[in-house]
């Protein structure tokens, strides 16, 4: 079955609904050049403009699915359960939800992204830790899992690579924030890991792309909508990325908040742990991935059995064991950084809100993230902060700390910084950690 | 002053209006390919969605006209003013208004297209004349327009290349029907002639771009105020396109009708002059356009002076002129078609309503138009029609004749025109030939 691209760009155009065999052509005729750039720019944006339905959103993300190769691990007989973000500035749960999920003895195959824009990626953290390979090849990256149950590595260039093709086109062309497309590009990516199960963590808040909660509950339904009409049982999670996730936000920083943790450690400061952020929203997104595998009957079992995988430390073991099959590496040498400086209160009152973005952007400004996909990274760059919004802060008492390799952008990053926490007369609201949760229905 | 094309579409996207120093960039970083086509095909389906102001597409209009060269009138010191038509089936009056405004001494320089889908187009009909040049050199064009005030010729490449570039790139996204996208096509080319003023026969109906009245009073609107804004002086007729115009439709038959109407001849069929709506027609817009040239001070004025030089034979005269200085060619060799057929009523009853386009398709079927701009024409292919809409006619009563050159297509013909040519118990409404006139505001 061939169709005229004109006609396909007009119904959709029109308001019109695509067949799955429409839109399976659509992909695999922009795969091979036929349906060509300016023809799928104009497709995306008359459906930035009338949207897709679910089923049109599964339909595409299926056939960008199928425009490369996905893995199989049905041999494995067993569930297979993932965890994706939609991303924050300090998300690290990948870094322990894996190791959790490993000592488990549930398979986590993760295929990671780097950071891009103001969010951070897991890719970048783990390659802090010198001597620790991401660019696993697809058969190592199968036997890992097959014999460790975690293993991470980036996308190849065979996995979705109509999505690939399609993202650079909507990135040029003003078509990035649909989203049925967000959706499709996100899930095309996780239906290639050959999953059984999948958590997500949809981030709302200053730091998050839907700043809203209404806009990451939209969200979170429609990904868990591709999800299960493609066979993946899905359970989503709205937090908040008001303020940086945990003590740390930072490649290599991240990596030694979430050892520590591992370790068991805690990070007292004015009698309030700057780690429980970080560990109680891994153990919470484990315990829900546990419960997705079938393993156990209800989330209270399955909080036990995650945190006790932490308290035994099973989860290091399975972190250090990651590290040595994706290495060696050695996270004894995790680099620090040259220069350091600390940002007090101008005056006293509350910490009322923090503009999160511009904590990534500051992030950006030390060489912790990338502008653009070229861009070179410091792993040592990052911030630590020493206070968490509703806090009561006292003028020059110390909020933050931020760090680098380099203090050339110091000046830029203080203003930065210094606008984004913002001190108020009251305590805000306060929000939960885990304010909603879409639970898997089987 | 440059732009990132992202943001330009995002503008639209969102419903922003660009300024004139944008649509600018826009387009002539379009024309040096910096502005790709795929940022071109995607901000043309946000204009699709979110439309352009009027101010916006007179910007895009000039943009467009400035993308190549445009003719320089201004040294005849004297009015220059044209004709556009929007494209119907039988819409044969330049051949009539060209040499009318010749005779009243008007310049008017006459940009011409070729027929494309079910319209016919003016440099098609002047071909079918032998030895007549439509392929005239700018400097031709220039000459013959200053020494025999009319002269016609084609686009040549250096006349807005962006409308050129644009209008492929639309055809095949599904964004040709963009009311101001349309609007800007139509009179950059218009103003490329550096008019003082143009005369747009509008056409509505059921072989017209815009089937309702409405519809084409918008577009007309729209076409008189970017003229307007331009500094050209526009008149527009809504002109009723519910039937093919006069006696026939078909290159070279319509240059016979032409020529005919010059010589001062009527073609009576049931006491009726079947030349009547072309000459009609082509009388008034010439008016129009002698009124617009500062000439005459009121249309009864012009519409009496126009009469006087077809009956005089002054416009027969400025006709056979042009055929000699754009030739030297033989209009009494006009070719003529080897087969012919009659179609007839197939029931008593009224002439009810014609379905036009189909006649224009039938007319392609005969060879007569094109389906793409490749295709090759029979000069001699056409249709005479012998009714009306509103005619009573008996069972068996020859309705129209078709005729080509060959009669390979002719069941095809026969059953398109068959159903085209509806039969009904009582007459219908009837409509006026011209139904509204915008006129001139200066």
């Amino acid at each position: 079955m061939s169709y005229i691209p004109a006609e396909l760009i007009k119904k959709k155009k029109l308001g019109g609904c695509h067949s799955r065999e429409e839109l399976n052509w659509l992909i695999s005729a922009f795969t091979r050049g036929e349906f060509t750039d300016y023809q799928m720019a104009a497709w995306a944006m008359a459906v930035w403009f009338n949207g897709l339905t679910d089923d049109e959103t599964t339909a595409l993300t299926n056939s960008m699915l199928h425009s490369g190769s996905r893995f199989d691990f049905s041999f494995l007989n067993a569930p297979r359960v993932d965890k994706h973000s939609t991303g924050g500035v300090g998300d690290k749960t990948s870094l322990l939800v894996g190791p959790l999920l490993a000592a488990a003895k549930i398979y986590t195959p993760m295929i990671s992204g780097r950071g891009l824009g103001h969010t951070g990626g897991t890719l970048d953290k783990l390659e802090s830790i010198p001597g620790f390979r991401v660019n696993l090849s697809r058969k190592e990256f199968q036997s890992h899992v097959t014999h460790h149950y975690f293993a991470v590595m980036g996308q190849t260039a065979d996995i979705c690579p109509a999505d690939k093709k399609l993202y650079s086109l909507r990135d040029v062309t003003s078509t990035v924030d649909s989203l049925p497309l967000i959706c499709a590009s996100i899930m095309s990516k996780k239906l290639a890991e050959d999953l059984t199960g999948l958590v997500l963590d949809v981030k709302f808040g200053s730091g998050a792309f839907m700043r809203s909660i209404a806009d990451a509950r939209k969200l979170a339904r429609t990904l868990k909508a591709i999800g299960e009409k493609s066979g993946v049982r899905v359970a989503a999670l709205l937090t908040n990325m008001n303020e940086p996730l945990g003590r740390f936000a930072g490649n290599a920083a991240e990596v030694l908040e979430c050892y520590e943790i591992l370790q068991g450690k805690t990070f007292a400061v004015g009698g309030r742990d700057l780690y429980a952020p970080t560990r109680d929203l891994s153990l919470e997104l484990s315990a829900h991935a546990l419960l997705l595998s079938g393993r156990v009957n209800d989330l209270v079992h399955a909080r036990n059995q995650i945190r006790e995988l932490l308290a035994s430390g099973a989860a290091l073991r399975a972190f250090e064991n990651l590290l040595e099959h994706q290495g060696p590496s050695d996270i004894s040498r995790l680099p620090t950084a040259k220069f350091s400086k600390e940002l007090t209160a101008t005056r006293s009152g509350f910490v009322s809100a923090m503009q999160t973005e511009a904590i990534g952007l500051a992030l950006i400004e030390l060489g912790a993230g990338r502008k653009t996909t070229a861009d070179h990274i410091d792993p040592t760059a990052g911030i630590e902060m020493f206070v968490r919004t509703g806090d009561a802060v006292s003028a020059g008492a110390p909020l933050c700390r931020f760090f680098a390799n380099s203090a050339a952008e110091f000046v830029t990053v203080e203003q930065l910084l210094a606008r984004a926490l913002e001190i108020g007369e009251t305590p805000p609201k306060q929000i939960p950690l885990v304010a909603e949760v879409l639970a898997d229905s089987p």
